[in-house]
């Protein structure tokens, strides 16, 4: 555990990222304290104290270094971080599922895992090409959401297929037939939630598997940004079948 | 129309803003070219023939000024601008309504107003203090749904209920007693969605005013990112009520 860390600003090979903030790494420590390497306090940083002994409390190694605080991050101002392991986590058979093909905004991603652990969605598939999930800033948006969560990279939506044969699949599109209808959401049990990149949805190819859903819309807008188009599908189909 | 600008980093207090971006700008030429005082375009662009021709038939002013790009954002880089006058308006008492109570994030903002033009709710109140609406950061995340709505800032919320008393009140609250339930949606025509802000909710006397929803959701997460919880409410209403 007392190995010396070298602190640099994040790359996505690292087998190592950030959590910023003092919130989320209290979060980590509470719940996953195994994965940390250390947790670093500022000066400047006012519960100190307390902080600390949570650390000692959960055999977590505290470091005392301003000056690294700049190098992982330049935008924002933290006085509490934590360096955490990355981890491999598969999805389940058993369980529904949310379906991410070709997310890139880091942003999104986390959110998108707050909503799912909001909605007891606990399974996200992200086909490739995609934006780190590791990333601290999408780390940083799933607010400690990212760590009770399993999710797994897929090369292919077809690899994801295979694998998952036996769950009903809704892609999310803008020109589907069917209305995402509050009044007759489906009553299931193994569903995938698909939904496409940011900018350029999901392609056509989509239109002939499972049951495609648009979100009903005005015409004032091309679209709603993608983590609220989860938000409203996640939350009814989660809440129509039991999960919340 | 042709008085000389002079393009400095956006301040509040400036009667104009900035719309940043090629999507945003040419929306805004085809929406409200009245408001532009001047399009700026990058010798960077690649489109520049199609745009310029857009805005001599909109009559709206062209600069070709590289040296002002990296005053108006650092950040990200964009090839096409648009000065535009901000503009006053006022929510209509016969209509639906959200209302943010001091939200402080601008992404959101920006979000907000683009679930807002989606569902149909054409106005929104704001209660300040709050993030500035204006600001290019909002502007942009609302992906020109700003021009498409009318919204008004007031002091306090008593100031807002005492002009629109007519209006059912739907205070979105996490200790609410009444959980949004997609099957029981209030079918009503002129009602107020009201959310707090990102990090303090809607605070205890909100507990008395209209009927407090809560939006189910997990114990793992605190809660869900505000323009998520606006996107849901905001659907279910309006997709109940007929707006979409």
């Amino acid at each position: 555990m007392n190995e010396k860390i070298k602190i640099k600003t994040y790359k996505k090979d690292f087998d190592y990222s950030y959590m910023l903030g003092a919130y989320g790494t209290i979060e980590l420590i509470k719940t996953r304290p195994e994965l940390i390497r250390a947790v670093y306090i500022h000066s400047g940083y006012k519960d100190k104290q307390n902080l600390q002994m949570l650390c000692t409390q959960a055999n977590v190694p505290v470091c005392f270094e301003d000056s690294v605080f700049n190098k992982i991050s330049q935008k924002e101002n933290h006085y509490v971080f934590a360096v955490f392991k990355k981890f491999l986590c598969t999805i389940n058979s058993n369980e529904p599922h949310i379906v991410l093909v070709n997310p890139s905004d880091m942003g999104n991603l986390g959110t998108i895992m707050r909503i799912a652990a909001g909605c007891n969605i606990h399974n996200i598939a992200i086909i490739s090409p995609s934006a780190d999930i590791w990333h601290p800033k999408a780390v940083r948006a799933s607010m400690g959401a990212l760590f009770k969560l399993d999710f797994q990279y897929f090369n292919e939506f077809e690899e994801y297929q295979t694998l998952f044969s036996k769950h009903d699949y809704f892609p999310f599109i803008l020109n589907a037939k069917e209305i995402l209808d509050l009044r007759r959401i489906p009553e299931i049990k193994l569903f995938s939630l698909i939904f496409g990149n940011e900018a350029s949805g999901l392609d056509q190819r989509f239109n002939s598997i499972g049951t495609g859903i648009k979100i009903p819309q005005s015409n004032a807008v091309d679209s709603l940004n993608l983590s609220v188009a989860v938000g409203i599908g996640a939350f009814a189909f989660a809440s129509v079948n039991g999960l919340i």
